[in-house]
């Protein structure tokens, strides 16, 4: 007999069948009633044991963690809370979980408890929803860009170029630690290391993704990126995953456009095939929220927040008409801004993106044509010499959530831009390339894979949406 | 007027129109012929400049490489080679391509020149063929896993173990390279890295694959491994993509239905999908082929080769009935093997993978039951306590391209054969926790990514089925 998983059992059309099914107790009730989940769905499945005629030596390996194989028959179910139940027929313990020391307990544990144990996570609710929905997340990614004629590109990981500058890197070396062999001037002689010079973990793909799109038109990458940056907050990682779509032919317009269909399909797509996951999510919010005073209470519940994305178009205005709206806010006015917005060029800060999305304006927002010394070397320069064609894109709850541009493609301004930097011409040789044979308009935007995941689950640590997070002082498992 | 690509105007149903187009020229002939790419596709489309009403300027300017905006009407074509052709109205040159100095000259460059020159490698039509099928395989792998309730998993890139011993690692650090702080007794303090502890880049996802197929069932991993190894072959990388399932509950026999399937079907997405690429790519071998001697010929073309893998059932036979089959073979008693095979117990090489594929079994081969010797620690062992649950999966000219195994789910022999193997257990407390929480039979399979490639597109350096290659001596772009 076909082994089924418990997410084909439960949506059985067919009432009454003989069934075979392995799996994990999540709970074991009054000797009875097994919770079984196999991790195809949230829900379990009940499995009715019947305790009078079952060893008891089988009823106490009956645990929470255990493995299980059970042969039954599945029947309509008269108890509340599902549809459908199993009858025991035969029950075999595979593994035996030993309940005084299975970490996992049948109760709460605390979000810290449980990333300590981030091998046995996923063995939870609330992570093994929050897991799917990211491999849910991924898949809608790649099937976004394959229906939009895109082409997929692994750009490296190890990167001889620190020339983005996006942040401190991490040095990948096959030196000897101690004693690395040093020239005769007495630096480190990278020469004699495996690559022949020294090497980093890359902080993006971008520049290499668009020598890509400068020949394949439309492409992206989907990898894995890296900040040596001793930033131990709820939102910063050591090593996380990256979207960063680039375009040949497309101008920022194209670009804000692009990112809009982008955000709104993925997000479409986990509210249409992942609902059940996203369903107990948002009530654990809902329960959370109802914790907390008022005041803190978030306005709007996860699936509105979901579709507060989808439903309305984002709001598009430049970064000059941004800070005439906050500098006349009243929160800028009363000063309950932690940073006052007082003058033009400025970064702005989390507060003041939360502000117009979720105060102002209602709705996602994109800010465009920052100030040119607020961004990087390779956006395009405006004519008014001092802004450039970037964008950011702001949610509510979250703030920025994408940052792209148009690329600066003309090779005399880049030139003195890198000039300006002390970017050596030498490092980007192959960039400059791009704008010296068949230059043309191009643009692009990055993602930060966990901000997203982050986002549609409503989880509030960035360390609870990868499967074993990379931060200050830990990279166990 | 919205821009086309140069993939829907040859596919274009209606035969006459206005079209917009962006791309790059390939050629320009008799001052009168552009064949325009722009990566959407392995063909050209014909722009024809009508010569004696355009600039003298104009027409010096439009050179291989040069990005250019096309306006015109998409007629039927009287010439050979395409059905449809623009009649080129308006022509406007975006972005010039010095002849002189390009490096992608109309003409044959050699694979080793073009790898120098990677950033632009996709600009000739072997590159871009080979690149467009490395994305739809990639699309073909999520969508298999998709299809089939599996969950894509980001296992980590830095890591703190070396337990898999797979191979030579590369070290990340952030300490001060030339002077880094050191312990009381003279080694180097690790504690004072940013991790905290010594950290490597992965050579494998599988072990942490395993904890969440304990939990998730069915899932899988797909991302970047390295290997420190100075091997400067054709084969080998420092950096690359692998694809490695991991299921629950699934034996060894399931583990090679599962490995057949998917390799079916992945190679049948693209014979499917990817038609134009693929035939452009046999033409290249059935020519490449023509130069040789007729003994070096291969017996299949490429497209041959494909569907060989996707009409056979795969040959399943035991290590041991292996073993005999070599043994009693011709080339081994005439000694025309390299490594001449008599024992059993003895690793196979490639000839002899090779032989079994393509001389004695015709189709391809899946190898199980390996001796426990030349394989990981972590395989199940068979009772006969001399073998394990491995198997190799071997295809016509290139040998081994999936290796996989049941996971050994007994926490008593686990122990046994790292302790054999001096592998510490407290370095994997949580791949043991695995077995002694709701241990069940497991099984999963590793995936090469870039031999992959290399199969389905012919190309025989694995140099050039990867964007940006990391090998010995070379991190460039």
């Amino acid at each position: 007999m076909q082994t089924r998983t418990v997410s084909e059992l439960l949506s059985q059309k067919i009432a009454i069948a003989e069934v075979d099914i392995k799996g994990w107790v999540r709970t074991f009730r009054a000797n009875r009633f097994i919770a079984l989940n196999d991790g195809s769905t949230i829900n379990n499945i009940q499995c009715v044991v019947d305790f009078e005629n079952t060893e008891e030596i089988i009823l106490k390996r009956i645990t929470t963690g255990a493995a299980v194989h059970i042969k039954g028959e599945l029947v309509e179910s008269l108890g509340k809370g599902q549809n459908v139940e199993i009858i025991v027929k035969n029950i075999e313990i595979l593994g035996d979980s030993d309940p005084e020391t299975y970490p996992i307990q049948p109760k709460k544990h605390s979000f810290e408890f449980l990333r300590e144990n981030a091998h046995l996570r996923t063995r939870t609710s609330t992570f093994s929803a929050v897991m799917r929905l990211r491999s849910a997340l991924s898949f809608a990614i790649h099937s976004y860009f394959n229906e939009n004629g895109f082409y997929y590109v692994n750009t490296p990981i190890i990167t001889g170029s620190d020339a983005e500058g996006a942040g401190e890197m991490f040095r990948v070396s096959s030196l000897d630690a101690k004693k690395p062999p040093l020239t005769k001037d007495g630096q480190i002689d990278y020469s004699q290391d495996f690559f022949g010079k020294e090497t980093n973990l890359t902080v993006s793909g971008q520049l290499e993704a668009e020598t890509y799109a400068m020949s394949l038109g439309k492409v992206y990458t989907f990898g894995p990126t890296f900040r040596a940056e001793n930033s131990n907050t709820s939102r910063h990682l050591a090593e996380f995953w990256m979207i960063e779509p680039e375009v040949a032919f497309m101008d920022l317009a194209g670009n804000m456009d692009l990112a809009e269909s982008f955000l709104k399909y993925i997000i479409k797509y986990i509210l249409d095939n992942n609902r059940e996951d996203l369903d107990f999510l948002n009530q654990r919010l809902l329960d959370e929220e109802k914790t907390k005073p008022q005041a803190e209470r978030s306005e709007m519940s996860l699936i509105e927040k979901l579709n507060f994305v989808t439903e309305n178009n984002f709001t598009r205005l430049s970064y000059t008409e941004a800070i005439g709206i906050l500098r006349d806010s009243t929160p800028n006015k009363k000063k309950k801004f932690k940073y006052i917005i007082d003058e033009w060029g400025t970064d702005l800060q989390s507060e003041h993106e939360r502000f117009l999305v979720e105060k102002h304006f209602k709705c996602p927002v994109i800010l465009y044509d920052y100030p040119a010394n607020i961004k990087a070397f390779y956006m395009r320069l405006n004519e008014d010499g001092k802004t450039v064609r970037a964008m950011d894109i702001l949610f509510p709850g979250i703030g920025e959530i994408v940052g792209g541009a148009q690329r600066e493609e003309r090779l005399d301004v880049l030139k003195k831009k890198m000039a300006a930097l002390n970017i050596p011409e030498e490092d980007l040789w192959w960039y400059l390339d791009l704008r010296k044979y068949g230059t043309a308009v191009h643009s692009g935007f990055g993602l930060g894979f966990e901000r997203l995941v982050m986002f549609a689950t409503g989880m509030s640590n960035i360390r609870d949406v990868i499967p074993f997070p990379r931060t200050p002082q830990n990279a166990e498992f």
